[in-house]
């Protein structure tokens, strides 16, 4: 009868995340704007978590190429969300390549959750502060995304997972219950994704770990930096958003490596802004040159927590079976 | 025959910290300067964590009564290494009282190590940084805290627990392995607990939540506050050391709750300065008349999980179910 004893580290990650949308892993690949493409959500949905393309300030071309890539594999996408507000026929481009479900971050979400949600995809919105969660409530958000600041690429300081996510799940529990929760913000590995269960969300939304994959359409030198450096040698700051001429809502920030861009110019903005045509041709110079020392390599702290560059599959399946193994010796009292 | 059956939960917070330190809690309560006294230290240590008392600034009369205080309970005790470094003699005092371990912060612990282990206490380093840890492994430290920037009270920008504590249990697995772990910031309910063990720390220090209790010197409308504000409303400044007169080394800042000075004056420090007689004045009488709207309340983004303020005996039991509940519940797949 041994063979009807299921394996504990196979089921252990079963979540109402993977219930409701019927995956093996309860881990959803960021939407990373122009970073996973078709190929990453597709290897990322078809190993049986969830891809979501990330269609970023929203090129509809882009948008296209990138879902013709991910094949067959079942994915969906995200946008940012004040990026949207300025283009919002983009959204119908996006959906009609009939994402399973859509992510929109950084904005308010409410103006198109309807035709999100009428186009048959899940509605997730990423939140960073708890004042953004009524907003998402109101959408109709079937996922809340708990964003902290130790996460990679745009977002805000000074909340962490571990009292933003048990914080914004206890909301959830009073007011909204079938919501379900994500976190976001240095999980690489299955101690991250265990502790992000135990703190009461339901599963995992990661960005920096599978821009660090095979898949993801991150430079490679880029990447190898983030093999290099600590947890300790990430910032954030807009230099880069300054250097690219993008023009962030105030108080979101950009979490990168640190180089010798951010040394000189985090916190001296302002004296960044007075020379920034020279910068800035400095920066693209460097970025079309694979030189990261000047380009910006977009990972969050988890960069300590990286040490190789595998595929999508193989992270997922290393993440589910070390929160397994972490959380059954944990339960056994080791 | 189920008697000898154990209960789950009893048994599941025994960790190395605990069975090294025989302790019923894998659990250390914050050296608070000044906040964590004899009664709560001693609160702790019976209820079956360590309590540690909180020496901070290194005044030998107060170190002194407070150990009085804490009765017949083994306590231990810390203080704060950068001030320590100033007035080097109340090392001496401090271990007089026969600290079962002691807790360096904010500095170089090397110097004061062969002491402290000669006297029989265990030597525990706190730190906020992983260049910190070679400082920490050099003076043998026998347990290393790894102070996240969600914690309460002074600390550093930018690392959290979540990325911190497995970047730093794999560096002491590979070079320390006997060396235990303990994560620090943020940890409030059995949720945060789990995610500690989960991200491989093999304990907790709290010091928010055990400052929100009815033994610490904490004033009680200070600690009502906390029970009303969010993990949304704490910030990092040195706006209350300046208006104390501390002369905190760089890169240290201190989180407190959100009130009419942090609005005022955080990232405006120089202008503050201008008038800091002034605003001092205002911040004492603040403080002598309990008000908290201009007097500081050093509390962490842990604020959002404080809802009450109970005994320490009664924070510590909670936790400790919780956070066998949650491991149980996540190890049997629910
Ligand atoms: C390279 C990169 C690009 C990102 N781009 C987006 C984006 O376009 N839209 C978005 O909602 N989030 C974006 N994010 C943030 C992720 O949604 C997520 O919050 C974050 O990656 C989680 O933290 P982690 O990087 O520590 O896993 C990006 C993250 C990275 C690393
Ligand atoms: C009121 C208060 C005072 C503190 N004083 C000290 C101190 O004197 N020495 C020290 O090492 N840490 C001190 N800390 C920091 C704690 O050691 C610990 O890192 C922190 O409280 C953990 O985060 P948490 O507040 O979220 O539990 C203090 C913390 C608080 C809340």
């Amino acid at each position: 009868m041994s063979a009807s004893v299921p394996d504990p580290r196979c089921l252990v990650m079963k979540t109402r995340f993977t219930e409701r949308f019927q995956l093996k892993y309860p881990i959803v690949c960021a939407p990373m704007a122009l970073v996973a493409g078709g190929l990453l959500a597709g290897a990322v949905s078809r190993a049986g978590a969830m891809g979501l393309i990330g269609g970023g300030y929203g090129d509809a071309d882009w948008i296209a190429r990138e879902h013709a890539l991910a094949g067959d594999a079942v994915v969906g996408g995200g946008l940012i969300t004040w990026s949207l507000d300025k283009n919002p026929q983009v959204l119908d481009a996006a959906l009609s390549h009939k994402p399973r479900a859509f992510m929109l971050s950084f904005g308010d979400p409410r103006p198109y959750a309807a035709k999100i949600k009428a186009s048959g995809a899940a509605l997730i919105c990423q939140i960073q502060r708890l004042a953004q969660l009524d907003l998402a409530l109101e959408a109709g958000a079937d996922v809340i995304v708990a964003q902290s600041s130790e996460a990679g690429g745009h977002g805000m300081t000074n909340r962490a997972t571990i009292t933003l996510v048990p914080e914004v799940a206890d909301i959830l529990a009073a007011r909204s219950p079938d919501t379900l929760l994500l976190a976001a913000g240095g999980i690489a590995d299955g101690r991250g994704l265990a502790a992000a269960l135990a703190l009461g969300a339901d599963g995992a939304l990661v960005g920096s770990r599978l821009w660090a994959s095979r898949e993801s359409l991150g430079n490679s030198a880029s990447k190898e930096m983030a093999v290099r450096l600590t947890g300790d040698q990430t910032d954030r700051s807009i230099v880069f958003d300054i250097l690219r001429g993008l023009h962030w809502p105030q108080d979101y920030t950009f979490r990168a490596l640190q180089n010798t861009m951010t040394e000189r110019w985090s916190g001296r903005e302002e004296e960044l802004l007075a020379v920034v045509d020279e910068e800035r041709a400095k920066f693209q110079a460097a970025l079309a040159a694979g030189d990261y020392s000047i380009a910006h390599t977009p990972v969050g702290q988890a960069a300590g927590l990286i040490r190789d560059i595998p595929t999508a599959a193989q992270i997922l399946e290393q993440m589910d079976r070390q929160a397994g193994d972490v959380l059954l010796r944990l339960s056994l009292r080791t």
